[in-house]
């Protein structure tokens, strides 16, 4: 007789976590606080009734997976046509000054010897801030009616970006890691650098650009002759989350990406498919907010160890909230300043990109399987995540009403 | 590092089971054969592509709990209060010569000698062939314009009772045949009856409906109260899950009824919150065969080793193809002319009530896990499942085309 606690599980995390994001969301905060509380309070570190099972962890992976790929296939192609050399460099120092800055912190603090596996680890954790998330942004900006504005639409189309920048970084990294990895352990953590493997990995990277390239040909043609009749039926949706699955798996065992990168390619394919893509992105939409990401927050949460830290922890979090804040703000907005924005424009765009949210998390997560993020600073890492999503609608509505009217 | 292979064999039962379902359905086969057929010749009978694991066994296990649900909140309670002794005679004999029929010949072909437990196996196979399918039957009859004669309606309440009442014959065989195996499987098998037990089983039972009871009055009342304002809000069909879910988990855990038990009743309860049933019903369907239901039915093909069919079970199946299909119209059929009918009504009324389909296959999942339905002879309970499906249109047409203008 098999045991059924799963099921039990998984009713307290859909039921905690919903009951959580409805609290938070009273007080106006973001759903997924609320859902990384629910992981928290129930978790190891709380009440300890919910603990990770086998289960959990493949469930919250195709949480992953569904949010990413809804991320790709929600990419409005069009905006980021028309969008110029104003956006990418947004989006470019958006990427670079938060990889520099939390990465840098996290050096001081904790690793201290300059030595190339020391630096791909303080990547990895600067690479967690280089995601942003706008959804609070869009929604702040649109209650003001701010959102089509030129500043709202540069923005948004850095964002859309930053997503694709921040996802070509955490390939490079996943792939490094696990190339020093399988190119022995004690020679990585020794620091010395082994040009050849380093090749390798870039080499296999850009293979996964090829095959991206490849697949994505086919697949688009495949899912377009498709959606000519059946734009609207089932297995378009059933399809599309095969295709995602094959390519997250495709990502993470034949190019050492993260499976992450994949879906969200896989995504970013069928966002080409326009009769189709609204249809397939709800339908995802519904899988994932019914069971599979309730489970992926969850599981931070689960994760997310408050007790255990200590003062140095403790710190290095309020640290990196402030750095989490700042390096997004000097990155846009100075981005913004330089290709010819007002101040106060580009102080908007600045704040504009300060959120973070699901993706960071997912990375966070994706360094700590990899073996280059210490689990224990996650709750910095948390804590962080739900600063920096916090602020920026305060930040966002004081910088507006302050300044001349925007444009 | 984590092995990413559950991905890849998701993928594959998404893109497999959805493909040939497609096939069958050009055909005019229901896809669930397709599926079925997806799992047979993909899984280890077939090319060995699937093989199941944990992740897979959870997974369509939550389908199973989903399409139960689903099945209660689809219960049309109208209709039900409407009928009157007809259509409840007829679910009465449908479900019992079925049960002893297929039963009967499963306990001459390899059981033969009569202890209480051989009894209880047999009936076990018996039970897997009450539960009625009418989805292609109101496909049919629809078709032909015939949905809406009294013959339809009464054949439809006739379904819906049908299943209440096979739910409960299988709570009863689930506890009985749990009891059976904490009380010692020697004993047991030596076919000697502890009647305390076993009035330890039926108080379980009975405790589990007034659970049900007690719990539906108060679930029902917060789902009410919910679906005033949010009604068409993400929190109702998530709930509605994780009620779902801790039904199941209470039903199995602690009354020793089937989980599946569990989850109808919990669909059944929210079928009374008439506001909110539509929505919740539309996004357990969605998350249902965007992931959980194909890989139940692919785990089930999985499981069905057409290879391993030795000539006894070969004849076996045969005979139980013709037991399955014969039973219903002899025993809904006969049940019709009981209640007055003419001889064409309840020859309709018995082919209509035919086809099985996914809660046959439950119920032969749930006995192969209780350990009470042995899994070479699953090959023979599977063919008979695909056959009636196949034969009832077929049967259903000639019958209505060749009979006076149905009432």
């Amino acid at each position: 007789m098999e045991s059924y606690t799963y099921l039990l599980l998984l009713a307290i995390i859909l039921a905690s976590t919903k009951a959580f994001g409805l609290l938070t969301e009273k007080v106006h905060l973001p759903q997924v606080v609320g859902a990384l509380l629910a992981g928290i309070i129930m978790g190891p570190s709380g009440f300890g009734v919910l603990q990770s099972t086998d289960f959990l962890v493949k469930t919250a992976e195709i949480g992953v997976i569904m949010l990413m790929f809804t991320a790709g296939i929600d990419t409005e192609l069009e905006e980021l046509k028309k969008t110029g050399a104003r956006a990418f460099a947004i989006a470019v120092l958006g990427v670079i000054v938060p990889l520099a800055l939390c990465g840098s912190l996290y050096f001081v603090f904790f690793l201290k010897e300059l030595t190339f596996y020391n630096l791909l680890k303080a990547a990895f954790v600067g690479s967690v801030f280089s995601a942003t998330s706008v959804g609070i942004t869009v929604e702040t900006l649109n209650e003001m009616g701010k959102l089509k504005t030129t500043t709202g639409t540069t923005l948004l189309s850095a964002a859309l970006i930053d997503d694709i920048l921040g996802i070509i970084v955490l390939s490079v990294l996943t792939g490094l890691s696990g190339g020093m990895a399988s190119g022995g352990g004690e020679q990585a953590a020794a620091g010395s650098l082994d040009l050849g493997a380093v090749g390798f990995v870039l080499l296999r990277i850009v293979l996964f650009f090829v095959f991206v390239l490849v697949v994505g040909f086919v697949a688009k043609k495949f899912f377009e002759h498709l959606s000519e009749e059946h734009w609207h039926s089932r297995r378009i949706a059933v399809w599309a989350l095969a295709f995602a699955l094959i390519m997250s798996y495709c990502a993470e065992e034949f190019f050492g990406v993260a499976d992450i990168t994949g879906a969200y390619f896989a995504g970013l394919i069928l966002c080409n498919v326009s009769r189709s893509r609204q249809f397939v992105a709800k339908k995802f939409t519904v899988a994932s907010y019914m069971v599979f990401t309730p489970v992926f927050f969850a599981s931070v949460g689960m994760k997310t160890n408050l007790t255990s830290m200590n003062s140095q922890i403790f710190v290095f979090a309020l640290c990196l909230i402030v750095a989490a804040i700042l390096s997004k703000i000097i990155g846009c907005g100075g981005a913004g300043k330089l290709v010819g924005m007002t101040n106060h424009q580009a102080l908007i765009v600045g704040i504009g990109m300060v959120a973070r949210s699901e993706v960071a998390l997912m990375v966070a997560q994706k360094g700590i399987n990899a073996g280059m993020i210490d689990p224990v600073i996650l709750p910095a890492i948390v804590l962080s995540v739900i600063a920096s999503a916090l602020s920026t609608p305060i930040l966002l509505k004081t910088a507006v009403h302050r300044g001349p009217e925007l444009e």
